[in-house]
């Protein structure tokens, strides 16, 4: 092999650094605005606080290889320590601010964050576990209040932000260098650290750039959208789209804490064409009464964390929203496929199957659905095998977890934990997660499958199916089911109706379940997917 | 700094290799095909026929890092060896067949080529080389001939493929590692040999598959269409566009050897919406009999390796062409810019303009305009100096010649020997060669700027202005003309009409010409470039 050996002394060999991002978005995005609660900077004035960001922690002591920790709302703010953090050779932490106190001190202290960025809404929480972080040197106060902030030890931000010079010297870093850092508390255990390099994070912007460029018309972003995320900014980036977003120059719209007539507000009045969501926020986006009077007909909004109920893309389309699935975890950067449409199935039914399903490989993704033996399993749309992963943007392993990184990188390939289904096409369809398959009487039968189809009953607004313990089956499905205000359905009805599925060819006959519980609301975790943990634990 | 190092050993580092853009592909475009000669290959086939190259030039002894040499027009073949020899870890040398016999023979000597894949239109020019070739060890025949071709003492390219098994495993290679080499001749001194790696290939892949699909509608790339590459595969890799074409799963014709009947047919008959080519071939196109009965209205067309004159931008556009002006050069792998229209100025004549402008950085490009002590000039659109570059994707020098390498790499930044302005709205104009501006009265006169204004008088269809050395002013601006058939015009309206652009303060006065020459014909080099080195040595 010729590995290349023959440059010039003088070549400059690029390294891939979330400063190229900021740059090239620097060369062509001069007249596009980010917007936060009325204010609005444009490209310039954003490139001049990410320099004076820079300045400011530099001067409160942040040094290369220093960690600084982000408890916010989705801001501009947030948008320029995306950047500001990683450019000056820091790593960013983003604090998922829903976990628990203890889970917040347990991730900081675990990260080593010397410098905390806090927003007035979670003081009350740093008070609590203050004494107990041992890395926190200095503490910035972000405020929305127009009198400077409440709190603020070490400067408010703005203030901060005002007395630095809008210059700083952005070194040329290995690529290698970790850029951000984040905890995934999965449904057990503690919560781990998982990692992204700078190479990382420009190449996953740079391929769901492309992927999301290249459809003629569905699931397509272009440079004239205008993107507010709704999948927060401390959960995997907001899924890398404000960094795809900065590439492109797109107008940005940064929502703060998410409330649905907030949101509904923004996207009628700031014009938002471009979003992405779990689909806990689509359903209260679309039942809210604000949602009658705001035109969405003009939005294209991925939809993550969890699977795409048919019933709720459905309610979406009808309302001309362009909803299609994304896929991928904390440990993935995150995006590993789009569920867009390809040419050729132009019926209806069949396309708003293929948004629900799980979606195509992004540029460098190489996916697999393999059985125990990481043998892959036929690609028939049918075969059932684990979904393992290759891409240049996936966490290399769990900060201080050497075991559970040697778990998640077995043999070599990432294991996701959910279990799946290829077809022909290259269409991945997520069935269900390893740990939520239900074993009954020797088949396999997908609470995800069960749950989709109990979710078209005219009565149900929401369902989750768990699986009970059973002495003769080992494990019974046992749908937990929240019925629509003013509708009725009793155990019978949903019984018959899975019946009717079965009887189609759609469900296994042991997917019919013995029992139904019909509850008010399913327990979530802290970033709006169903937790089936808490429902196992509390059956 | 943090440098990755928590990697679990089992975790999977993911190099760039051009093995990805293949895989990619492979994952969904399995219901499109690749087009020769009426030749109909299935995505399926072409992976087939890439692992099948790769089994045959293993067979004939090709190693890692080994140079394979190919001389073909457009093929599924260059096609197939875009892939297979970069993937088996071997060196694709693209060989400039307009070339001299002399220079093809010192090209292929200079990269060490063992292996050469040749057509039979060159199997003459090889005959009359064989006995100064070095290093080729062993030479396969490609033909279009039904009878399996003339020549071939190693064999014919389809009887190899056809022994050989569909099965080939590619290795892990260092993103570093080389993969392609060409010979770039400029105008003075030997060819020079650039070369790229795994790494540059799949990061100008990426970069110009995002910035190729961002746009809303002009100048945009998607997934249903249908391309065809009408700038030779032995020049910069067809500008990189076969690599995006595949890795975004394209239907993809190849035209074989350049004639515009055959290229008018297969727009027409295959339905080609994609396609970039130098002004020269657009001319053709345009002035062809067979221009009138095909409808080019559907086609996107990059136009690349001299600058678009404005009257054959308008006459693209009279028939619905949307034709938009791309730059780079052989040693940038190619592509820089491209200038895409962006929004706000709907005026039908300022999109004309910035048509035929040089364009806007692609991503990641880092693209500045500097005076000799690479200070930057201000970015209004005016102040004029050398336009230098760093981007992931550039060579890192020129094989054997370091004075050159260091040259091109002056201060860390490539120098494109290109001269231009930056406006504040990050678009590159490039206003002349290094080596072509006119000096004259201690004035730069741009001899694009000048070419631009003659172009667009009626009678006029081709146009170069060259220095013509004078004992008073050091330099003054000659231009030759060539007039269209039936037209007439003379000197002084030659005069007349530059002297009105000069008087509507176009142009310097200096740029009236004291004389015009009228010619048949304008001198091109190799690659369909005007050659005013000839051009200057004739006068």
């Amino acid at each position: 092999m010729v590995v290349e050996s023959l440059a010039s002394s003088s070549a400059y060999g690029y390294p891939l650094l979330v400063k190229q991002i900021f740059l090239s978005s620097r060369a062509t995005a001069s007249d596009r605005e980010i917007v936060y609660q009325g204010r609005r900077f444009g490209y310039p004035d954003f490139f001049d606080r990410v320099a004076q960001l820079a300045q400011a922690l530099a001067e409160l002591g942040v040094r290369p290889g220093d960690t600084v920790a982000v408890m916010d709302w989705d801001s501009h703010r947030y948008l320029e320590a995306f950047f500001a953090v990683p450019m000056m050779g820091a790593v960013l932490q983003t604090v998922n601010v829903r976990l628990s106190p203890d889970q917040i001190a347990y991730t900081l202290n675990d990260a080593e964050a010397g410098v905390l960025l806090i927003h007035d809404d979670f003081v009350p929480l740093l008070t609590a576990i203050r004494d107990r972080l041992r890395a926190v040197r200095r503490v910035v106060s972000l405020t929305d209040a127009h009198d400077g902030g409440r709190f603020g030890p070490d400067g408010e931000y703005e203030a901060l932000l005002a007395r630095a010079r809008p210059a700083f010297d952005f070194p040329d870093l290995d690529e290698g260098t970790r850029a951000t850092t984040f905890y995934t508390t999965g449904t057990t255990g503690e919560p781990k650290g998982v990692h992204f390099s700078h190479r990382q994070l420009v190449l996953h912007t740079l391929a769901a750039s492309s992927a999301l460029g290249s459809p003629v018309a569905q699931g397509r972003l272009h440079r004239d959208d205008v993107y507010m995320p709704m999948t927060p900014m401390f959960h995997v980036h907001a899924w890398g789209l404000p960094y795809v977003a900065t590439l492109l120059g797109l107008r940005q719209i940064y929502p703060g804490r998410y409330a649905p007539e907030v949101l509904l507000r923004l996207i009628r009045d700031e014009g938002v064409t471009f979003s992405h969501c779990v689909p806990t926020i689509l359903h209260m986006l679309l039942n809210h009464p604000d949602a009658a009077e705001t035109d969405l007909s003009a939005c294209k909004l991925i939809i993550g964390g969890s699977a795409l109920p048919q019933g709720l893309a459905r309610a979406a389309l009808d309302r001309g929203i362009d909803v299609f699935t994304g896929y991928g975890m904390s440990e993935t950067c995150p995006i590993l496929t789009l569920a867009q449409l390809r040419g050729g199935d132009a019926d209806p039914e069949a396309q708003l199957r293929d948004r629900t399903r799980t979606g195509y490989a992004l540029p460098l993704v190489q996916l697999r659905v393999v059985d125990d033996d990481l043998r892959d399993v036929p690609g028939d749309g049918v075969s059932v095998g684990e979904i393992v992963v290759r891409a240049p943007w996936l966490t290399q392993g769990y900060l201080g977890k050497p075991e559970a990184s040697e778990a998640l990188w077995r043999g070599g390939w990432l294991h996701t934990g959910d279990i799946g289904t290829l077809d022909a096409r290259g269409m991945l369809t997520v069935t269900d997660r390893l740990k939520d398959v239900i074993k009954t009487g020797g088949e396999w039968v997908s609470s995800l499958a069960l749950e989709d189809v109990i979710s078209r009953h005219p009565a149900v607004t929401e369902v989750a199916v768990v699986a009970a313990s059973d002495a003769r089956w080992g494990e019974r499905p046992l749908p937990l089911v929240v019925l629509k205000p003013g509708q009725t359905a009793d155990e019978s009805a949903i019984r018959a109706h899975v019946q009717a599925a079965v009887d189609a060819g759609v469900l296994s006959r042991f997917a019919v379940p013995d029992r139904v519980r019909f509850v008010d609301s399913l327990p979530r975790t802290s970033v709006g997917k169903l937790n089936k943990r808490a429902m196992r634990e509390a059956l």
